[in-house]
């Protein structure tokens, strides 16, 4: 399957589809249909008709997809095959529950290892966490792509710039402030906190 | 000021000005114009006064606006001068990261304690982690609105169902699942794997 052709739209939200899709029950869900991931993912049935489509052709008439097909096909588009490697800069709470998760590696991204300045007093449970000095060698012999930031947000532009400086062209950005990169590198920003004060808004509203 | 007058898309982005405005350093900033904080947001500059007059009015003329002013209109105008009690369920690594972050005040909300089935043999920096049979009385008692799901998968939907029997309105959801609620109950999807996922995405596009 040619990912080029696929609508960015769609391969929004095809992690979705998977994701739901192995969450389903072995046994009884041999074969689904179009309109109970549908119904499952809160879409509208056309629109998952169309997006399954263009990763995996047709489902048959009034028995659907085959599962576990569909969730191959779904790995294969979105090449959760290869696994692509991540470091995360700042190894306090937040930084050490992202490096101990391991649901991350099911959707193609493996953090390999953690950076801090404090890295000789912090253990994380299965991964190593290294002094900061080390972080710009280990991103080079690793050809690290992928970089995590869970420190404070004095020191997050500094650390975005170090890591795009040696060859990271994806940020996730979990420090509450609005990063600079350059053209070329994209950027995911998670804010927590405004999460919750729009969920706040709702109850006051 | 009315907050059922402002429009939704403006009260979404209100947390984000309000973020933008508290971490500017302060000597630099008394006053701050519209195109400023345009540039900070990546938003339009038109937006930011249209957004900025619904709270407090126009700026100056050539000035703009007086900084700690706008942050007290924000604010009040959020309802973050009082705040929500919110309880947490699932004091995992995540769960427990949560519990101690202090961010989530400064945007109204105060996660006050975290439950766990095995919280004998769980400790949280700074807030108490209770067992599991201690929610249904704790919500009741303290007013609770707002809950945090930090378990796994398979125990969200009837930890979400126990929270909302008990008088919870809105849910913000860390498990790795699409949860049923009622209509009036506010949920909001938090899924760290799909972000991921989508960064990855961009690196193989």
């Amino acid at each position: 399957m040619n990912r080029q052709s696929i609508p960015k739209a769609t391969l929004g939200r095809l992690p979705q589809y998977l994701q739901y899709l192995r969450n389903l029950s072995e046994e009884r869900n041999a074969m689904i249909s179009a309109a109970a991931i549908a119904r499952g993912l809160q879409l509208g049935e056309v629109q998952v008709r169309k997006d399954l489509a263009s990763v995996s052709g047709a489902g048959k008439p009034k028995v659907g997809y085959e599962r576990i097909a569909l969730i191959k096909a779904l790995e294969e588009c979105l090449g959760y095959d290869k696994v692509t490697n991540a470091v995360l800069v700042g190894a306090g709470k937040l930084g050490r529950a992202l490096l101990d998760y391991e649901g991350f590696e099911e959707f193609g991204v493996k953090i390999v290892a953690g950076f801090d300045c404090n890295a000789s007093n912090l253990q994380s449970g299965k991964k190593d966490i290294l002094p900061l000095d080390k972080l710009v060698p280990y991103c080079v012999e690793n050809d690290i792509k992928l970089g995590v930031i869970t420190v404070g947000q004095d020191a997050a532009q500094e650390v975005c710039d170090r890591l795009i400086e040696n060859g990271i062209t994806a940020i996730w950005n979990f420090a509450p402030c609005t990063l600079d990169v350059p053209a070329g590198v994209f950027l995911k920003q998670e804010n927590l906190a405004l999460s919750l004060a729009f969920l706040n808004n709702k109850l006051r509203a």
